[in-house]
């Protein structure tokens, strides 16, 4: 009997508790007992979205949430730009293309954010561009974008701006309303402490705007729809009711803890994780790290897949590899929804046996005690 | 406290070991662990499906693997049949059209099943017809419809017959192979025990090649990728971990009981179910009825959801009342998935108190006298 334990970025541990309330037994979507969940789940979403406007439940992944918002704002050859950087910045220019938009890419170095300049530019070349799609945490690159400059930015030009958040939400700070950003996409198995299948989208009022002349087709996904059920509080098809009744739990368990206190807590362990890494000598890959997830540089020799492989098979403990260019260079540990500071100690007590075990040279329990000072030093 | 009782057509009740392997600990959806359960659950659809070729799983409500089904079969313009008689088979034609297809639309009467001389006519009158887009089990309407025939004249025409069975499977018998049927949708909510949150869809040999062709645009619901992920034991995107984990507890549970002593099972129940009505002086909506929903006829001057409302107010059992222009004409009892037949006795019982207090006339115990000779005699 091995312990089974996830620290990687999604799907991400899910407590008892929520666990306790998927149990539950089922109940009708059209009833006014699950109506009032649904309510208490809309509210709850606003504010941990940090906004005012609605937040819409979808059935489907975060993938499925970002296609609703190529679909539902844009029309039939639209020009929107999707900044590069990762597996996911590049999900969107694959979206917007197979819906046949006009796709600018920006491209940016993988572990960089894009550079506020060189966007200007951009939009400037093409004063047509009417939506801008980007990333708050590049997961496959452990980076935060810097969206309140981007916002600004697009705010200026009146721009569309649709943010896929699925990773960072509840961790790296995101003041949407505040800051002026139109769309965000969310997802369940984060910063939700949820498993896999639902995915969120809010709407500015101006993107609500967008959607009333949306031509792209679209049935599933209409949030034209979907909006209409909100505002009564449901959904257009059979809602999941288990996972939103496990939302409405997680949710509430957020909100009694507190967001800002969740994102200093997360900010603090993403920097001892980055600390905890150093003091072993290891380099990180993001020059705009998140306070999600942290990319470490496997050593010189050793393949990251080797050390993902070692510590799961081993110790049941769960972290990422690389993706795409990055596989086997780096291996990703999440610090998001339910992980906490003891699980991290735990992650690099492992660590070191596996890559002391794989012949990598360090000082034994450095990184441990690296953790230990910045969390109570 | 009221005890609470799903006999509506989806959600229907999750049996309390399904539920608690929703709760098990969260897994990560690229590990062999996994992999090994969603084998088994690939491994198990076929069965329940009757088939051997794939049946994929999607992150989506029925709806979306509906969606699925039009965008990856067809391409623009192409010329589709959606077989009408209640709100499924209208769902088809709507989905179609959202796509710009060329739907030609069979109307058939609301509570009757499409007759087969008509089919052929209209196959015969457009030459050019791709696909026929119909529906195993008609939800609103309680109607079972003849897809064997159904299949011989598709296949006849070397046509692609597409069935929803999101409702009936799992009760009214389909055998996929066996009657050529291309492509079967199903979702976890019905016959399989589940919440809510999980869409299938099966793909005959011929589907798999209309799919290299279709130019429609998907990215979520795009099955070639699915396909390959399928092969290897995986899903595009994240999959939903803890409904598949329930899939294959509840699946494992149904192949124990057997598909065709389920089938019967079902059929008696329906049987039961029809009788008891008739015994109560009520009449019943459709002349093909299904094994896996019954809809009757609400006693003259007595509104179908005044009956709903009461039954779910008073004793906590929810039924479904009618949809569109069947509101509060007919009251539809499902007896599917974990629906036993002393459940359909106490509904029957509870029914009848409700009739009573709402004015109806009838011999007291007479329809649950009825359900138990059908049973037992």
């Amino acid at each position: 009997m091995k312990r089974r334990f996830l620290m990687t970025p999604g799907p991400s541990p899910v407590p008892s508790f929520v666990r306790e309330s998927l149990a539950q037994e089922i109940m009708h979507h059209r009833t006014s007992e699950f109506k009032e969940i649904l309510k208490e789940a809309h509210a709850g979403l606003k504010s941990i979205f940090c906004t005012e406007n609605p937040v819409l439940i979808l059935s489907s992944s975060g993938t499925g949430a970002m296609e609703a918002a190529v679909t539902n704002l844009f029309s039939k050859g639209d020009k929107v730009l999707a900044i590069g950087g990762g597996k996911f910045g590049e999900r969107w220019a694959e979206i917007a293309k197979v819906f046949a938009l006009n796709v600018v890419e920006m491209n940016v170095e993988w572990g960089s954010a894009p550079d506020s300049d060189e966007l200007t530019k951009i939009l400037d070349e093409n004063k047509d561009i009417k939506g801008v799609l980007t990333t708050l945490c590049e997961t496959s690159t452990a980076t935060v974008f810097d969206i309140e400059k981007i916002a600004k930015i697009t705010n200026e030009k009146d721009i569309l701006l649709v943010v896929d958040a699925i990773s960072g939400l509840g961790q790296d700070v995101l003041l949407t309303d505040q800051w002026g950003v139109d769309v965000v996409v969310g997802g369940s198995q984060k910063g939700f402490m949820l498993p896999p299948g639902l995915g969120f989208i809010s709407l500015s009022q101006r993107a609500q705007k967008a959607i009333e002349t949306s031509d792209l087709p679209k049935y599933y996904f209409d949030l034209k729809k979907a909006l209409k059920s909100h505002a009564k509080d449901d959904t257009p098809y059979t809602s999941a009711v288990s996972l939103i009744v496990g939302l409405a739990t997680a949710i509430d368990a957020i909100k009694k803890e507190g967001l800002e206190v969740r994102w200093k807590k997360f900010s603090k362990m993403a920097e001892a994780t980055r600390e905890a890494a150093k003091a072993l000598g290891l380099k990180l890959l993001s020059k705009r790290p998140s306070d999600s997830v942290t990319a470490i540089v496997s050593p010189e020799n050793i393949k990251s897949s080797d050390i993902v492989k070692t510590l799961r098979g081993e110790y049941g403990l769960s972290i990422a590899g690389g993706q795409a260019d990055l596989k086997d260079k780096i291996f990703r540990i999440a610090h998001m929804g339910w992980i906490s500071q003891k699980d991290l100690i735990e992650c690099f007590s492992l660590l070191e046996k596996v890559l002391a075990k794989l012949g990598y040279e360090f000082k034994q329990g450095v990184s441990v005690s690296r953790l230990e000072e910045v969390f109570h030093g």
